[in-house]
């Protein structure tokens, strides 16, 4: 997507630097718009790990390129194979329960297992790499151009006035590799023309709203506005949102979804209100296994910290540094995600298309997915 | 309530200087703990202009010792009838929306009107101000007892075990003279020695709760815990709150319930999770006119930049800054308050008693007042 006028994609190889991976170090946005370039495998775990990067597309390709760099680094070592190994390990270690992390990992090692030649074991890795980046390209477009007809019947029916989204968190393309999955609809709809403004949760209490979202979407040139999370019921009260959608991480094969935390809540306005509540999704974050999601998903408490105290930028010194927002004496708790049951979801937009957020919906577009449920209920 | 091991209040007469009102500076909180102490009608009307004080009964007795001091200040003056209307007119213009404000100028006005002799009148409005404080404290500790029962009937249905009550934004003792509304069942029933705990939403965007509720509570040592607002849906889907109190700006007399933004959020997701979901009220906040909240109570749009910008203590340099967090070109909207339909509230907790959130139930509490709202619907 646009920065700065230019196309972007959130990591690609340097275009004449050898073996050098780009990406944009998300820990200072808005802020400030510093691309990082990634030279050993060292440098992509600790990107992984101190979140420069974040989003689980995003994190799987960035530890695709660091498997590649592994595959570079072992040259001249006398086991390059355990090296390797290790290499992987330590990638896999910077966020262990990142499911995507671990798909990728293993996509590199697979591929090159049967290349015996270091140097084209390299190549491969490297290949590897770019398709995991270039398939997510693609899955997020397909999303985008499943969830466009949902706006384009929105804004007929408002004979052309602004279709109104509201979104929490980001499911933006800074947490894949281009598109998003919440916004690749919404980039569609404007690359097309459609009038669009969405209502941005700022997502407390790593505010990925207020900073990411609307970071891309202004970088994108879409109307957007920055609102509270406590915000969203009232505007659905007086018609002010015409249409939720929002990410997930992980989505039970009954429909039910975990996403970051204040999601249910929004859920619960849009079912009081009569506005569709979408969620946006690559398959691949489809959990076959697993059917409740309330009692089955286990929920991350993240640092309190998170909590009490906040990022920023001190506008006089132009330097972000982090505030204390709560009483020393007060403890805070953060749990990083909530679980909206199917029945408050309105359809699952995926890469082959929009289906009812239960089980059969899911079956019809994912026929050979939905034996593996089955196969868990027995 | 008690501050650094002693009993407080948020407003009162300095015990030895004279015509001195004592308040606590509440824009430092939690970071700094301030009393300061007005001197003139101008030092009134700035505390409730720049929210030193803030919450609606407090800012009710400020303006009510303001106009005590209207009355000292008009001695010597040519005209001091005339003096003492321009300053209740400036005490009235420092927040125009604030019934309460209002009510408590007009109440010293006429308790001063008889009264010739301005020393007479100046010791007529001390203690007219002295009665409003007084009567908020009876009325929020009468508050208390009414809705202690409740919290008592949950300790015993889990055998003493702890009472988890959430709450939103801060409607505690420094939003009033002592007790405050919510916190006032929590105060006695701590009191009473029964086990509580508190999860306070930080209340975005100026975080009433992370600052304020939270500092009092941990002041009185009632065990709580901040959360950010998202987190409330997942708690009570997981049996972790047992009750949500609240407080209200403004009431209908149907049960609608106008209160802090995110307020109605709760509401729906105590509703999904069947947990009773009290309001606290003086029923001087109950609008007998109007019926229906959504449609009938305007909703203030306050500065956006209590959501781009935030409030912290730079814990290095101990200073209170303010720091962006939002992107420079990213808008924002800052919706203050909205309602909570009446079928979403379990009961009402006001000084004669709880209700339901009903005609019915306000009729049956107070018999004087419905035929108000039978009036308004002729």
């Amino acid at each position: 997507m646009i920065v700065n006028g230019q196309a972007h994609r959130t990591i690609w190889q340097h275009p004449s630097k050898e073996a050098t991976t780009c990406i944009i170090d998300q820990r200072q946005l808005p802020h400030e718009w510093i691309v990082a370039e990634l030279t050993s495998v060292e440098a992509h775990a600790r990107a992984i790990r101190e979140m420069w990067v974040r989003g689980a597309p995003l994190i799987g390709a960035t530890a695709a390129y660091g498997m590649y760099h592994a595959c570079l680094e072992a040259r001249g070592n006398k086991d390059p194979e355990a090296y390797i190994e290790q290499r992987a390990q330590q990638l896999l270690a910077t966020r262990p329960t990142a499911v995507n992390l671990a798909w990728a990992v293993d996509r590199v090692l697979t591929s090159i297992k049967a290349v015996k030649d270091l140097s084209q074991k390299s190549a491969t890795a490297l290949a590897t790499a770019n398709s995991i980046a270039d398939e997510d390209v693609e899955i997020c477009r397909r999303i985008g151009e499943h969830g466009l007809p949902l706006l384009k019947k929105i804004s007929e029916s408002k004979k052309g006035g602004p279709i109104n989204i509201l979104t929490h968190c980001n499911a933006g393309w800074l947490a894949c590799v281009d598109w998003g999955t919440a916004t690749s609809p919404i980039y569609q709809a404007h690359e097309q023309g459609l009038d669009i403004h969405v209502w941005v949760d700022e997502t407390r209490p790593r505010n990925q709203g207020a900073r990411i979202t609307a970071w891309e979407l202004a970088q994108h040139g879409i109307p957007h506005t920055v609102i509270a999370d406590n915000v969203g019921g009232h505007l659905m009260q007086h018609g002010m949102v015409d249409l939720v959608i929002v990410g997930t991480d992980r989505t039970t094969r009954s429909g039910d979804v975990a996403n970051k935390i204040g999601t249910y809540l929004k859920a619960l306005a849009a079912w009081d209100n009569q506005i569709p509540f979408y969620v946006a999704l690559p398959s691949t974050t489809i959990d076959w296994h697993i059917r409740d999601g309330i009692k089955e998903i286990p929920i991350e408490q993240r640092d309190a910290e998170e909590v009490t105290h906040i990022r920023g930028l001190n506008v006089d010194r132009q330097e972000i540094i982090s505030v204390r927002l709560t009483p020393a004496s007060s403890s805070a708790a953060n749990y990083g995600f909530d679980v909206t049951p199917a029945k408050y979801v309105t359809g699952l937009i995926t890469e082959r298309g929009v289906c009812a957020a239960n089980e059969e919906g899911l079956a019809q577009l994912f026929p050979e997915k939905s034996k593996i449920g089955q196969a868990s209920d027995s």
